[in-house]
């Protein structure tokens, strides 16, 4: 472990690199990109929530003056794809059915927008329509059409969990409660829609400018599905305007602008449109779980039973993982002995869902962490207690096998409690006015699929600046600052030194990409990796010039020193040009690579560790009901979150404050309101984020654990944990506020309202 | 050694990776380019070839609407610039004083052309006359002003080669003739023009997009003139329209467009007009040589002593390299006991000279070997005989210590008569028809300045495709596809599987760039060993899997076998998959570096070797000269050139054509003709380059020597020294077909009329 007091360039509060870009409108976006002679394509999409193609006619489109091309179905290779090869049910352009109303069927390529627009008018589909299935119950009724076929009961997959003697618990439980919670589906909603810019090259070549957060991916899975090999697929990532998971998959404009670029030799552009963005790509898993529990009356957890269903939509997209996310963090972080858990996920004809932050983990720590407090209530515990009583530590085996590392959990709720006067508050507010905590457990540094190693390449130019070439994809959340913090770090030089490119298949080293929270601890790594080794070759040279040994060097300030011998010591520049007037000059390229000592889990056993450490968190909500109304003030919140180390406070404060926001809106305002498969909010005036006049007084805690070496210097992830337990805080600040704890997101005033009216119906 | 008949890619006449893309109008040129919020920059330049500036008044155009910024030379930083820093005497916009008609004194950036050039019809520039020189003679004279501060007689700069003992050489002499040659200027005149796009970022790093031969050079001169570190400049390497050594310098429009960039955080794009780039970057130099030799009257040179007159313009530019190639180039192909040479650098108030094709060489070449043909004539020794007698060979050493390797000097000359049948036609043509010979001998692998080493990556894909980044600078000379055959041949795939990123300082590696012919050689090694680094690392692993010795696995067809047992195999993309599935899964990465192992030379003493090979080359020219018109028909042309090892035939063919029409340009139609230093032709309608139609039938020899390990396999240049024997072998052509020797380029038909009418006059 390094002492930490040594950085000078880490744990500072700079600001990122990519900021001033940014706020002053240089930053350039997909759609800011234009080349001579490009087309702009757009797609035909399904009126239908569940039908059968019987035909289409794209002859009136393709005789309208302006268009290129027209492509369906059956002019792209047959090839399915999806985020794991084993559940790969998409086509960019469907063959033969429909399955949610907006599914693709047709696109074109013309020589502007108006004329692509009047193009897809002129396209005459024939559909037969199937009967749909909008919900869970009635997808897995018996008797119901196959949404994808050779699927009993509409349900893709099932994991069951059996991990301790679960039978044995409840036979020894002195109190059992079960209750039932439903997380609703939400919208990523980033500012930035869906954007692709294609250019397939003469010769065969395919260059993708696409707001992706996982390029090396979108390569695989564009190779795959246009039958050339990856060679032949550079994908490029330009500024991101917000992913939160919904960039982390290849859909339909990506395939369809590639392939109508081959068509017609020329760029393709396709950038959805709002709504395209918000319901044709992916939205948030609803789900509904079923915890039941063992408990001892101290509080002890003796045994958890679950059942999970989760709807995946029309497609599986991330569905498999997020449902073995959900069910495996059960298990953290408070302990059980033994758990037994029945997952489903489940085929709708609604738009697919998908990965988003905190991805299956949030919905269960929302139903894990309010049941918690049902139970708390109902055994007359603290629910502060309840979870400093069964909080996991270093050195802790789950009954699923997750080893427990680096562990701020503890830490996390009393430095929260502590900070909102927990003590002073809980039971001692005025009526309306409530207080709630929850805690998490959360992935940092998966190995949840193959290939989610790092590389990285360090470039040190003659005057000692220095080119970070990261794989990573920066899609907002940091990373080209926090891994050039790393590099500069090792190198001994200020962070403006540091030149990142990121996220261009083309040229950076392999790195999959931006999702499972992997981003600092293995990119991180394999940043930090890349300095070092680009650093021992400049401190063998300087030891020779020096003569000194090389363990002794320190390179700091642009300089080389002796450790303990500040006298002794030489300018990095100096030392690069000493390297070019040896006999053999050779420029300083430094290499990099991490890979977690982790297997890749069996997800339909989930009794694998998903991840080489774990970050934990701890979130107080403070809230204030008003009866007439049923509206929520959220009036301040604490997100204490033990990130193993900060690399920069001023990110890391930005996810606390960010993630609250997010989750806020998942608990409070936001709701993708369905009707008969058609979404009724699909733009951001009728979908409501929160804005920040609502966002509450948030106090961010860092807790720095630092005490594993799985992360760069220790440092664990800070940007998707930090919002898995906002939600059950604020519920469960409600149910303190009211008495009632409502089991059905978002609450929405009408629910507070109908709530408190049962309640003194009830009396 | 390599066995060249076990190639699977190299020596194949496969097409280049860009020329589909090229010929249909697809690849993207730095002027294709555009970006949101794009300003268009203009130069201002002086009409006086030499004048002191007085005063700038810009605050009319500064209020001109549209124009977002105006500066003068005072706005910039004060630091000049220079291909080499010992020679710095260049501002982007002057300070102080013009030096000739074209001169760079202001810039504007505005939203578009048309503002832009109203804007520079505003600036008011007072200048107050100085007495302009616009040719060696009148800028040597004795009490002329100096053009540059300090430089008597306007001497730049002087190299003294005095090697071996000429003094013996001329007193044994049995024969000695003096002769001199001029050699005009010549334009480059690629179709595409100078053009940049900058991007300074508010966070004060700097993108430049220009058509650069020498990306990583041009990063070095930005960070130095602009005074920012190299980290935050990245130089990228569009599409290029051809160089010719043109585009090897950082011009005014770099400068400008950057610090206008930074002036309106706006991207500033700057494209020359046809007749800047022609007037206002580079021309040939203009060298006036006179050779005076010592022979024996059996055809054996004893001593050689030179006076070179090298004609720079206003500025250094490559001025001292080029002075100093011509001056050493002296001693190759033709042995030379003893040198004695004088050459003199020399300003002028007329446009810079700067690097072109031949670069020295070539101006050497031609008088030297139009010099020794006289010589020939007058022993009374066939041409093709005297130089078979003076080849060098391998093994030799010139009396400036020039180490000859690999050589097929001799074999080029035997190839070439055999293949025009020179024996039978020399001295039994008819009248006015001539038949002429030259040789040359030219650099392969400089290391005429630091830092020519070469550094090159490659990736490999988990599918078995590659990609390489390279420094390199494809410029139309095919090195993106020669590069990638290396790569190819080291993995044993097909060529289609590499994709080449190749001159972006932001993400390959190290490599100064397209200049001194230096790719073949020296990036060609780096990416070679890139490949083969990649290719051990796989087959370790393979080795290990199929429990056979590393030594003993060879890749080829995508697959990697056991020597000699072809049918222990494993496909490579297998091979990669088992690498994935390994304890620690690496993605395979090769690094790859090739630096020439000589040492630069001192310029001024020319007594070093500058190459770590020589390629040689011998060229045959049949010509017709009609008496009444006197225009010369050039009818037909061996080009015999020692390539070392074609690594793509259908490349070496296209250089051994394309040298030929330039070189024939350069004799007979190509002048840049200038009257008080104001160029009379600057486009390409008055300023004649050959056409299509006046090529003649072109025989390409290329001779593989492969005999050294200096080049991957042995490849050499042949790029460049393809040229250097087109124009004294067109010139000894029409000296047999009429009897005289033109001293002074280009043949024009007057000057044929002229000496045909004075040689009658003679008798």
């Amino acid at each position: 472990m390094d002492d930490r007091r040594d950085f000078s360039v880490l744990g500072r509060p700079l600001p990122r690199v990519d900021a001033y870009d940014k706020v002053t409108g240089k930053a350039r976006y997909v759609d800011d990109m234009s080349f001579p002679n490009m087309l702009i394509g757009k797609i035909l999409r399904s009126p239908y929530a569940h039908a059968r193609i019987v035909g289409i006619d794209t002859s009136k489109a393709k005789d309208l003056p302006g268009v290129k091309a027209v492509i369906t179905g059956t002019d792209l290779p047959e090839r399915k794809y999806g985020t794991d090869p084993r559940f790969a049910d998409e086509y960019a352009l469907c063959r033969g059915k429909v399955r949610y109303i907006g599914d693709e069927v047709a696109a074109v390529a013309a020589v502007d927008e108006e004329t692509a627009e009047k193009a897809l008018d002129l396209i005459e589909v024939e559909y037969e329509s199937l009967e749909p299935m909008f919900d869970v119950r009635a997808a897995m009724a018996p008797g119901k059409p196959q949404i994808h076929e050779g699927k009993e009961r509409n349900v893709s997959m099932e994991i069951h969990l059996d991990a301790g003697d679960t039978e044995r618990g409840f036979a020894e439980a002195e109190y059992v409660r079960e209750d039932t919670f439903r997380s609703q589906p939400t919208f990523h909603a980033p500012l930035e829609p869906h954007a692709v810019l294609a250019q397939w090259s003469e010769e065969g070549k395919l260059t993708v400018w696409a707001n992706k957060q996982i390029p090396f991916y979108i390569r695989r899975l564009l190779a795959h599905t246009l039958c050339i090999p990856e060679a032949h697929v550079r994908v490029i990532k330009p500024c991101i305007g917000g992913g939160f998971g919904g960039k982390g998959e290849m859909y339909a404009l990506d395939v369809c602008a590639a392939y109508l670029s081959k068509l017609t030799s020329r760029p393709v552009k396709i950038v959805y449109s709002r709504e395209e963005s918000l319901v044709c790509t992916r939205r948030r898993h609803e789900m509904t779980i079923t915890l039941k529990t063992a408990m001892k009356k101290d509080g002890t957890i003796l045994a958890v039973k679950g059942e999970l269903f989760s709807e995946t939509g029309a497609y599986n997209s991330t569905g498999p993982l997020a449902t073995y996310l959900a069910t495996t963090f059960l298990n953290l972080p408070w302990k059980i002995p033994a758990v037994k858990v029945d997952s489903y996920l489940v085929y709708t004809n609604l738009p697919p869902s998908g990965p988003q932050r905190g991805h299956g983990v949030l919905e269960m720590r929302y139903a894990a962490d309010c049941h918690l407090d049902l139970i708390a209530r109902d055994l007359g515990i603290d629910p502060l207690d309840i979870r400093l009583k069964n909080a996991v530590h270093r050195g802790y085996r789950t009954a699923n096998n997750m080893n427990v590392g680096s562990c701020g959990i503890a830490e996390c709720l009393k430095r929260a409690a502590e900070k909102i006067k927990w003590r002073e508050k809980k039971g001692k507010m005025p009526p309306y006015h409530g207080i709630g905590i929850a805690g998490m457990g959360y992935l940092s540094g998966v190995n949840l699929v193959p290939h989610t190693g790092a590389a990285a390449i360090v470039h040190v130019h003659e005057d000692g600046g220095v080119n970070l070439l990261t794989g990573a994809a920066e899609i907002g959340q940091g990373s080209d600052t926090y891994l050039a913090q790393l590099v500069a770090e090792e190198m001994g030089v200020p962070l403006e030194d540091v030149r990142v490119i990121s996220g261009d298949t083309g040229v950076t080293p392999y790195d999959p990409g931006t999702f499972g929270s992997r981003v600092a601890t293995m990119s991180g790594n394999a940043a930090r990796n890349a300095g070092r080794d680009a650093m021992r070759q400049i401190k063998e040279v300087v030891a020779d010039e020096m003569e000194a040994n090389v363990g002794d060097l320190v390179a700091r300030g642009r300089r080389i020193y002796v450790k303990g011998s500040p006298e002794r010591s030489m300018p990095l520049r100096k030392a690069l040009r000493a390297m070019q007037y040896r006999d053999l000059p050779m420029p300083v390229v430094g290499y990099g690579f991490y890979q977690a000592p982790t297997h890749v889990p069996d997800w339909f056993k989930a009794e694998d560790d998903p991840s080489a450490t774990y970050s934990f968190g701890a979130q107080v909500a403070v809230v204030e009901v008003d009866p007439e109304t049923g509206r929520i003030n959220l009036k301040e919140m604490v997100n204490a979150h033990d990130v193993g180390l900060m690399i920069n406070p001023m990110a890391v404060e930005g996810q606390l404050q960010g993630s609250i926001h997010m989750g806020a809106g998942h608990v409070l305002t936001e709701d993708v309101i369905m009707r008969d498969g058609l979404v009724m909010n699909p733009n951001l005036l009728e979908y409501k984020t929160p804005s920040p006049f609502e966002m509450p007084l948030v106090h961010g805690i860092a807790i720095e654990t630092a005490s594993d070496d799985v992360g760069p210097h220790g440092a664990k992830e800070c940007g998707e944990g930090t919002e898995v337990s906002t939600l059950p805080a604020i519920v469960n600040a409600v149910f303190d506020a009211t008495g009632v704890m409502i089991k059905d997101l978002p609450i929405t005033p009408d629910k507070v309202l109908r709530a408190l009216e049962e309640k003194e119906r009830r009396g």
